[in-house]
């Protein structure tokens, strides 16, 4: 059942499969357990992880005058299944994490509209929601990996600007068909209640097919970096366009060209052409075990896992190659696929010990594959570095040592 | 489209609804926003929730002498979605929680084997996992609605020693076979390394079905209070069965009656018989919002939402009462359900100001109906406690207030 690059079918692994990873210590020599000689801690009211493990977002931009405008990347390696925990979900400022009082804040829909609403944080509590587990990726995600040079860093240092939760909220449609808005307008500019007075357009059309306004993150209300006491969510968009700490959402003929749309998140092409509103994030995927920095302890099987999402659509399938693309295997999709809703990818292999890359490719609903790094930056002018999407590749050593490397 | 006790198709609310929830400010007059006068605080290498949300779990027993063993409760009525958070994920506790250090921690399979297998932490992250999104809910849960009287309390207080989550693990099976286990056996024990030991038996075609080790919840790592390092998963079982700090699993012929499953965990009745191992948690549901202790600010349209989940299966249909069970309406399921996977169901209600008594009863796959309080109580002995799933029923009264009741 092996192939040549060591990818294995996942049966080979789950019937006679002995001694696969070894267990160095012998049954019934159990090591000593001093945490068994007394009564541990008592319960608590909100919980928090083991001291043995330390979990951190790391801080990947921001300037030492201004340190409330930046980032913090989702560390992708440790985890594992589909979902971002609050504590981790990446982070993007561009003035800080304002803090609102709920019951203080407005959300106002105005423009063209028949009744122009304002709504507080309670009455939006009394509305029709829905829950959707859904991806959120800044467009500027993978950035890394557009520069000439691959630089020697984690899965979620390179990666991480991607998470995953389960958002609760209120269509905004039926907030904006309340208000009455005019059918004949085309265009919406939502606007967060930051200092930085974070704006965005989109078409109307997209905010009626499925934008919310997110109220819950993971069953809790959201966190203050992810917009408390409301946000805008456009799923499988940039998320830039998702507004945090929404205050206002105005209904109007054509795009307003705020700042965020023109001087920024506009992709520059090599024939001058800039796209701007490229609103949707293109079909991915990530190995994030093994991945950048990690070390392989010993020859033998490993599971090979990862994320795929798509911007598009959900995942069809996703591919791992471990000769840097030669040969390709499919590889098990165990979660339930849907729209904008990423996937956990797994697949078995054995490392022989001699040095290998491994890759992901994911394909999407709507006949999308994801591209090599060459065919993702063909058309790129210098410079470009959002809605990068092109294919993460692991190298790993004879050392077992796995870094990031451009073929 | 309106039913007399109020209830509302959810098209009622999505097309036509201005003025549903009054929105009491104008737009245009929006309040003052200090926040927005200067930058927020910056990124955090780990997140916590706003300062404007306290969010508690209760703890609801342990002996003031002994306050590692008890248990708390997650606090159902302050979540939206179907998830839990990590960090308001229920507990219970027998000896509090040891504070493992994953490197000395080995997990035994024992017994009935051909080769007696001692894994470590680092062994296990190697094999191949499953992501699945399943409740764990206490047998004891909600025992207070077998109380004589209905207890004054919130929907957390009373029904929140059940949570939901992705667990992210390893299939009990796989390392069954691994260890080569005796076809001829039919039982197991698994044990846990806290102080108390806890250990219960169970079938063993119950484990080859889709019992788990777990190593991950809601992506990143388990808390110490949920198992850390590991701890096994039963899916739709009583949580008891779900050992935490999972240290052994031994295969044998027959169960072991241990302490947990004679003296605790066993269900007396009315005509003396006594089911051990009655380890399936029965359909339920809870209406969450609104409920015990909340206050309706004024007349008008609320969505009424719960959750609904069953240890035979998946949820098929939750149907909603607005007037004590007199009449009944299908609620929305919006989220996908699945086996052992709760759901969130929603139905649109228009309170006019009367006196009112919500109930939501689920039905699942099995073809099992949650029943009335009466109902589940008619077998039982007095003082048990365990698996009791009859409707829970909230009384609005003409103030607004909400709370428990018995029918």
């Amino acid at each position: 059942m092996q192939r040549s690059n060591g990818l294995l079918d996942r049966r080979a692994f789950l019937v006679g499969s002995a001694g696969l990873v070894s267990a160095t210590v012998l049954a019934g020599t159990q090591t000593k357990e001093p945490w068994r000689s007394g009564p541990g801690q008592p319960m608590s009211a909100y919980g928090s992880p083991s001291p043995y493990v330390s979990l951190k977002r790391l801080q990947i931009t921001g300037h030492p005058l201004a340190p409330e405008a930046g980032a913090s990347s989702t560390p992708l390696e440790r985890l594992n299944g589909t979902l971002t925990p609050n504590s981790l979900h990446f982070e993007r400022h561009h003035s800080g994490i304002p803090n609102i009082d709920p019951s203080r804040h407005r959300l106002q829909i105005i423009g063209r509209v028949e009744r122009p609403q304002s709504f507080g944080y309670e009455d939006l509590l009394r509305y029709p929601m829905v829950s959707r587990i859904l991806f959120i990726e800044c467009s500027g995600n993978s950035y890394a990996n557009t520069l000439p040079q691959a630089l020697d860093k984690t899965a979620g240092e390179l990666n991480g600007l991607f998470s995953c939760a389960e958002w609760t909220g209120i269509p905004l449609r039926l907030l904006l068909e309340e208000a009455g808005f005019d059918p004949k307008s085309d265009w919406l500019v939502a606007e967060g209640a930051d200092a930085a007075g974070m704006n965005r357009s989109l078409p109307l059309d997209l905010a009626l097919e499925d934008a919310m306004v997110a109220l819950f993150q993971n069953g809790e209300p959201l966190r203050g970096e992810q917009g408390f006491p409301m946000r805008l969510l456009v799923p499988g968009c940039e998320g830039n366009l998702s507004i945090k700490w929404l205050r206002s959402v105005e209904v109007r003929k054509g795009p307003a060209h705020t700042r965020e749309e023109t001087s920024k998140y506009t992709d520059l092409f090599k024939n001058g052409r800039a796209d701007q509103f490229s609103l949707r994030m293109d079909v991915k995927s990530v190995i994030t075990n093994p991945s950048g920095q990690m070390g392989l302890p010993n020859h033998g099987v490993y599971e090979v896992s990862g994320l795929a999402w798509s911007g598009h659509g959900s995942i069809d399938s996703v591919d791992v190659s471990a000769d840097g693309g030669s040969s390709w295997r499919r590889a098990e999709i165990q979660s339930q696929p849907g729209p904008y809703r990423p996937v956990r990818f797994r697949i078995p292999w054995r490392w022989t010990g001699q040095p290998a890359v491994l890759q992901s490719r994911a394909s999407d609903s709507a006949g999308h594959q994801q591209p090599t790094r060459a065919e993702a930056l063909t058309n790129s002018a210098p410079g470009l570095t959002y809605h990068y999407n092109g294919i993460q590749s692991w190298q790993v050593a004879q050392s077992g040592r796995v870094s990031n490397v451009f073929l």
